[in-house]
């Protein structure tokens, strides 16, 4: 009997940066079961990410954060939603150009990731509050 | 017993930004029917994108436009696919960095988007004709 | 009996830039079967993309590589993941910007594509090897 499942998973008050969270999703997946399917990956926020990449040398994720700030500048005069601190705005912009929700295939019971690829929630904001990520199996 | 269904969902003539679709998505949603499930949001055009962002400060919205409108200038001398207009090779390179597509989890018949966020078609032409989005829901 | 279903693809060696695959995506739909679903393409890789984007003028193409290329330069001295290369960091940040999976409806049997709309791997290395990219039907 084929069922779609949803669980919820928390980022407790993530650091600006990149958090590695391919083992909570792996582990959700085990949990949800089926041999075959499709895992997608909801980030419930606007000023956080979801990401695939390289997982393997640190340097990237710092490479990455760098990029990111360097094309979408914090304090940019031209921002009109500024009330909610310099970082704000940034994020937003962040979050547009990133992804939201992120789909990957299930092979035999396990996500079908490559094997550099690692699962991120990119948070942009300086002081976050925790994170909820929607894992649903199909 | 588990279907998938997909709906049109016509908006007619959008201008240039930001167009909050949350609204007619929910109800297609509730049409097709299902309490646990997977809702995808594709797009049929390439000069138009999907968009989850902040649904409070109309401010956000504006801030985003000119954002992408910055580091995607029109006019740019280097473009080569200048044959439909100033605003059609950028709408395509500003589709590139967006979204086509988008999938939410359903929990308890409902869109289980997060507090702030609310689903936009993103126009990118001058004057667009009607853009078609299609809803999915497994 | 409704069944989901995941297929691979090889693309063997691309040269950088876009490489469409709509022709072999959609004969895997056509395999996998199925009248009404969705289908979602899925990349293994952290230094290549997937991208819908417009299948009729080639000069889209190249102004795509050549924005890209421009907002991400090669050899900038900010970068510290070097060691593989000065195409390597760029291409992580070139995938960060665009998409690693898409998700895409099937009505009547056939991927419900604009008329405009191909499905690109594109490609970011200057000599890859060949890049695996899943194919799942629900």
């Amino acid at each position: 009997m084929r069922t779609t499942k949803t669980r919820s998973l928390l980022v407790r008050s993530p650091r600006r940066g990149l958090h590695l969270i391919t083992g909570e999703v792996s582990a959700l997946v085990r949990e949800l079961g089926g041999e075959e399917g499709l895992c997608t990956v909801f980030l419930r926020h606007t000023s956080a990410s979801l990401l695939i990449n390289e997982n393997a040398d640190p340097d990237v994720q710092r490479d990455l954060e760098d990029f990111l700030d360097r094309i979408v500048p914090r304090g940019d005069p031209s921002y009109r939603h500024t009330a909610e601190g310099p970082d704000d705005m940034p994020s937003h912009i962040k979050m547009a150009l990133t992804q939201v929700s992120i789909s990957i295939p299930i092979v035999e019971g396990r996500l079908a990731l490559g094997t550099w690829q690692g699962i991120y929630l990119w948070e942009h904001r300086d002081h976050p509050s925790s994170r909820e990520i929607l894992v649903t199996v199909v």
